[in-house]
């Protein structure tokens, strides 16, 4: 990933997460209909925290859940049924208790389909699944977990 | 519901929940793409449990989950984008700790677009959401609930 | 819809389409998962031309189509399983090709849960459904239908 | 794939799927959300044909459409967030203008999660996406590709 055309910076190594336009993520239209790029954006945080060793399991185990401030997407150019891309996934914007992550599906030739970028809180459970959320202050440590290039 | 063609027997009131076919349920093909089916049993069966006073506050308190054994569903005719239709839901068999839920999907003519079948397990969880699931028998006063017309 | 407190306005009445969060709609965190609003959005969308005339029917025999160019959402309060609340949709902004529609998810306590918005652009096919899209220009006709009150 | 417990043969090579069960594909008990499975033989059952050269490209110059008239699932285990699989599939039967696919959703230790059935037609639209469908005869040439080991 290349420094965004937008001028905003990235602080974190790029992680990538291929996936395939699947007929059931298409509209009458023929083309994705843009909910599915909500849920590749979704799955594409979880696989990064996945990577650099916050799998489900410790998710879990550390009571941790990562709810949403505000999303986004910009859309480009409409894949269709069958085509494959990559969603290349960097962190945008360590805050104290929130974080940002930036998403570029790019289309098999390269191309930008669209870009995408969440705001989530670093939260735990007060007392496990389903209990009341509350923010948490990011610890350096996790931060430092996202700077190595992979 | 009349008695199902198939000479199944129903063993409940019959509830109704109405939907409507979203442009993003259906497909390419530019009809009803069939995993939308199971979204719509799914929720015409809790649906169904709210109506009997087993309401989404209630299931929680009673720590209860639901999961799946079976379904299945046959489809007869496609509807498309726009149109709505009414889920007719009934108790199509009580076992002891198991129980199926016939769903009959009706186009707004009155005509038959699809019958599903589902086969759940009464289950409560052993400490609370996301901990392991275990069968219960289901108590007849549950199942009373069920019996009297709507 | 009072005048949104960002300052924006809006160009269009207020449209309402009532919604429930399903079981199949909540995560392993017992709350919404957030692309669920994404397909409400579309929905209310789509809603919202159907009750001004623009029917799945008339979308369909006049080849046009909808696709977007940004959608964003912002999160105040997660709902759970079982919940309803209504979507409040108007027109946002009316450009010559394009246009923005402004969502605002609503609890049953009249509480916000979320604010969307979505833009489009006016579009249509080629040579019907599956063949490219190309922008058109808005017919005055249009819009005027939309700044009626319901 | 071993032939099958239920003494069914299949008719065809075996194809694999790989998939993860995502955050988002869970519900409030923090396992699959059970439309998830059928979400995922619809994509192995267009990945099967895209391997034998029915690509999603194919698809649309031939104007072929695959539409339901049957689909089940038995469920036996339920994977969790994080959870990798793998989805074998074969053709159970060829019908003259239906055929069935034979689902097997395995988990990474190699149990069985669930085992999932449809019944498709072959069919064509009359003229191109959005018309009516028609069932065609199945021909030999395409039933042959089935049949080569892979």
């Amino acid at each position: 990933m290349a420094v965004p055309a937008d001028g905003s910076t990235q602080v974190s190594a790029v992680f990538r997460m291929p996936c395939t336009v699947q007929w059931g993520d298409c509209d009458p239209a023929g083309i994705i209909w843009y909910p599915a790029y909500y849920r590749w954006m979704d799955a594409a945080t979880w696989a990064m925290f996945a990577q650099v060793g916050f799998t489900a399991k410790r998710i879990r185990s550390d009571n941790v859940s990562l709810p949403l401030v505000h999303s986004e997407c910009r859309y480009e150019r409409s894949p269709t049924f069958g085509d494959t891309c990559t969603v290349l996934s960097c962190i945008a914007h360590w805050g104290s208790k929130s974080f940002s992550v930036k998403h570029i599906f790019m289309a098999a030739d390269g191309g930008t389909l669209a870009q995408g970028q969440e705001t989530r809180v670093w939260c735990s459970y007060e007392s496990g699944p389903g209990s009341p959320l509350r923010g948490v202050v990011i610890p350096d440590s996790l931060k430092a977990l996202f700077a190595a290039p992979l």
